[in-house]
């Protein structure tokens, strides 16, 4: 499909010393270069144009460089603006798109493509350049092969705050580290998480439960979890590679293999949470700070193993009766009820494993309303429409609901150091070596004293100081006591925030200043060398700016098939955490530490602002700096 | 009540040059000083502790400064903690209450209060420091009362983000311009709104509604506003402020007085935002930033009806009837419709103006969710509970609502510009004069071309169309002129943040940071000088710092008599936005050209991060600057 574009090279940038006549006149030759943004906002983009600007009119000063307005729109309606160096000087280092705004629109039909085309014609462009994520780059390298006759050269530039374009070559050396605008969105999103750390620590009342940009990877999260250290980081990719060798063994024992055994479901990950929640409560730590990637719920097989279970079982439904399902079962309860008597023929009919007890478990320990999204018309394509599902309030649901049985079953209590312990009773009167091992479990060698677990109202602590001759019947229990018992007694309340929109919005770092300056210089030297249907990008980021390495990667082998809206489509492939990467295996190592459910502060890390210049703010992103040590892990 | 501290007189402090040795004595007797955190974080406060911490070591190094834990419980329960050196200067200019923590508890009853008194006198302290809002100066004031003849002093320190400790004397001497910690979280709030004007203005899709921490006054959002220049800035004072001149005409004209005519409508507000974002879209700007103080709801003055007369309905049914109000209704439904049978009951009967039309009217507009909450069943004291209340949801989905019919009415749409619609009519081969006068209402000299309205659906394009000749029954729209159409339809979409936990969580300003080390030096020398039931304060804090004057304000005759629960009750009361502030008087005044509803860019300011001892950004709050020119409003 992209003849002449697929067989590409990875291209060095290099300077030649004495270039020859022609190689000189083709470098400055007067061109006409037009420059997009596509998707949503990325810190430093306002650089790329700057970089390429300057390169440009620097080789010839009657090039010009044509800012297409609004997106891909401006491409296909040839609507642009002429950039002069009071227009770009007036948006360096600055934040946002607002140069020439950006829009959404994807070239990828034939009308648009002709529309692009006539567009590149009547401005008589030479080169066109996509500044934009995967799919724009995707984009562009179709454009490429498409405009490639045109004589129009088109150039990627590797844009998204979410860190998900990330290139190796096939040897595994690293050519595109990150894509631009990562680290200042994390630094932003960091600096206000932080924030919530210094909050939690002082009111000691909350947990901030912090949801953060990135759906399909969760790089993001891990980059603030470097960042802050807050104390639960939840990587999606960690949880989908999870696996249940208790659940494997168990089925090999009867030969068979049980492939719910893969990946970790909500029940789980909602245990995992409130295990964090209940041991940092059991040190007095009742608060906190969680962040969770917006994408999260995209990771959990179970959820996609329903998406496609309750897609069969509608459509099975559907043609084995005259009425369709949605017509036939209107209410939820009718629906589920429907889904119980499923669960029961499985029951009964070894053969029909569509809908089992397990699943219909699992089921119905999610929210209500998540049910309802689940079993709702789906559109055209069958898509669940997961982007209006707020992910923290299906997993914050989940963590309450099995928090209340925790609390329930006097399992979650807050631990009270025993010089509290002493000093209270002594106060009221009351001999706290009588009444300690009567109302605590680790009397003996507890730092924080946590109560017994069947004492979880004033009638078990009656009962239970009554059962160890601590109380008479009829007697009040001693007011220190009941303080005491007050105090050991947890609630649990959450601040929900929403990272995103301001975070992609910010002013961009020193390193995505120089980085995306230098992109824009790169996409110049691109085109002058002729190049086309690659995308710029800078090798060595993770090392000193001498040794940076301009290069040029071929977007035809990036590619590959995935289905989008039902279809399979070409796409560059997305890159998402690896588990073996130092960074996440630091933050795996660390994660324990920062839980930090132990005597004594938190272990928080304070980023403080983004600010240009300011020598104390590290120069680059922590998972990039960690990335670059190598994938083995490193030795605790 | 307060009979030895009501008599206390504003207190300078000042330098004496050569004291008696008396003086000396007193002033550098060793002394054991507590001091407590009380309420939400505020940044600065660590300062406040250092500047007791550094004058009272330097007048006599064997003070011993105690730190209350966990807030006022601290000083109930005897926790605390000796500080050091080496702890103050962990924590200099550092934002968060992490040094000591906060807590909520009131010591206002007698049980608490000799808990407190037993703590001092175990301690022998000379002085009790409290570090908080309103309510806490009120405690500290009774406090002082009730340890006075201990020999324990006690002294307040105004603490809130807010904003509304401001303190007069009686000639309207500023005396306290500001609490601290508010201009901390109101630039932290500004910086993250400005981010997401950069990215409104660069993504071009989005409406950001930006809810700000403030309950009872809207000081931070006109902070934010005069920060950032958004769009659209609610101020709760302004609305409740409002009057209807022509309702109040009309009722004259009749003999009456309107009272309905006194506050801004919930309906009426939804009219005034809704009118901005028409205008914008007008101008093809259909994004925009919106800011919402938290307790804007607290100022509609039809809420606070409406939960009288709901609440008189209720009362009157459950003494008259068998079985109470919401037993009898369970269903909103069933409700709503004995409310409208009272309406009813109104227009028959002109003596019955519990409810009438207007109110049924009213009430009826506002979402389901709310009417819900208005009627629920209230709490012992019939307090509606408005912290549970989504404010940013009620008005909002008023103005979803208004924006639908608008947009019904043809009112609503994007408008073009004649440069883009004439180029997309000739590129698609259609004359932009011929079809110019069918679309638009303005074709003859609108600078933006708008709709006619009565064009809003393929449909009555057509029609239109038919009507003027432009096409012919069964004919179709040429293409370029249904891209045209298209483009006209806005979509409003919006994105909903609050602002508020981790602004507070942010480390301080160089004006807070210096104003509270300040605060904590005056402390000390109003401790010295033997002072009780004073709250320490700097004077010209919106001038130079050498015209900065130390002083202590007694808290006695700030308090007055306001319902707490259902019962009066003595506080300080809180300080809301003046109408004839400056400060105000400068919001009101731009908000035409901060709407930016005319061609060219927006007007948004961009303050940038919190930055230490950066040359770069402003000294202190600009409503204090601002309100220091007087209350007289500035000239345009």
């Amino acid at each position: 499909k992209l003849p002449d574009i697929i067989h590409n090279k990875v291209q060095a940038v290099v300077g030649v010393e004495c270039p020859s006549e022609e190689e000189a006149a083709e470098h400055g030759k007067a061109r006409a270069i037009g420059v997009v943004f596509s998707g949503g906002p990325a810190p430093g983009g306002h650089n790329v144009i700057a970089g390429i600007y300057d390169a440009a009119v620097k080789a010839n000063p009657d090039t010009k460089v044509l800012g297409f307005l609004m997106g891909p729109d401006g491409v296909i309606e040839n609507e642009y603006t002429v950039l002069t160096k009071e227009i770009v000087d007036n948006y360096r280092n600055l934040g946002g798109f607002g140069m020439i705004k950006t829009g959404r629109t994807k070239i990828d039909s034939v009308k648009k493509v002709s529309s692009a085309r006539q567009t590149c014609k009547d401005l008589g462009l030479d080169a066109l350049v996509i500044i934009g994520g995967d799919d724009s780059n995707t984009n562009a390298a179709f454009l490429a092969q498409e405009l490639k006759d045109d004589g129009v050269q088109v150039i990627g530039v590797p844009k998204t705050i979410d860190g998900d374009i990330q290139v190796r070559d096939k040897s595994g050396n690293v050519l595109c580290a990150m894509s631009f605008g990562f680290h200042t969105a994390a630094r932003a999103f960091a600096t206000e998480i932080s924030n919530l750390c210094t909050d939690a620590s002082s009111d000691v009342k909350y947990w901030h439960i912090c949801k953060v940009m990135g759906r399909v990877a969760s790089h993001l999260a891990l980059e603030v979890a470097l960042q802050t250290h807050a104390n639960l980081t939840l990587i999606g990719e960690e949880l989908s590679e999870y696996v249940d060798y208790e659940r494997i063994q168990k089925a090999e024992a009867t030969g068979q293999t049980d492939y719910t055994a893969y990946g970790m479901t909500l029940r789980h990950l909602s245990r995992v949470i409130c295990n964090g929640i209940v041991r940092r409560a059991a040190v007095g730590k009742n608060y906190g700070v969680m962040v969770i990637p917006e994408g999260v719920l995209e990771f959990i097989n179970e959820i996609q193993t329903f998406i496609i279970k309750l897609n069969t079982i509608i459509a099975d439904f559907n043609e084995m009766h005259d009425r369709p399902f949605h017509l036939e079962f209107q209410r939820l309860e009718e629906k589920l009820e429907y889904l119980r008597r499923l669960a029961r023929r499985s029951r009964e009919d070894d053969s029909f494993t569509l809908w089992n007890t397990r699943d219909d478990d699992l089921f119905s320990d999610l929210p209500i309303f998540f049910q309802e999204g689940l079993l709702m018309e789906r559109d055209s394509h069958g898509n669940f429409p997961f982007s209006q599902v707020e992910t923290d309030k299906v997993i914050m649901g989940l963590v309450q609901d099995y928090l209340a049985w925790l609390r329930d079953q006097g399992k979650y209590k807050v631990g009270l150091t025993r010089d509290y312990y002493e000093k209270t009773m002594k106060k009221g009167g009351a001999d706290p070596q009588l009444y300690g091992p009567v109302l605590f479990r680790n009397y003996q060698d507890g730092e924080f004293l946590l109560m017994k677990e069947e004492i979880m109202s004033l009638k078990t602590l009656t009962q239970e100081m009554i059962r160890c001759n601590a109380l008479k019947e009829g007697e009040s229990i001693p007011s220190a006591v009941q303080a005491i018992y007050k105090k050991s007694i947890p609630s649990f309340k959450t601040q929900v925030h929403f990272y995103g929109y301001d975070g992609r919005g910010s002013d961009p770092t020193w390193f995505d200043c120089t980085y995306t300056y230098n992109l824009g210089l790169t996409v110049f030297s691109l085109i002058a060398a002729g190049a086309t249907g690659q995308m710029a990008a800078i090798r060595n980021l993770e090392r000193d700016f001498e040794t940076w390495e301009p290069i040029g990667i071929p977007i035809g082998p990036l590619m590959h098939l995935e289905e989008r809206k039902g279809k399979l489509t070409l796409v560059i492939e997305k890159s998402t955490v690896q588990l073996n990467s130092a960074s996440f295996q630091v933050v795996k190592n660390l994660r324990e530490k920062w839980l930090a459910a132990h005597p004594g502060p938190d272990e928080f890390r304070r980023p403080g602002p983004i600010s240009m210049g300011d020598p104390r703010s590290e120069d680059r992103p922590i998972t990039l700096a960690l990335n670059a040590l190598g994938s083995t892990p490193p030795e605790e």
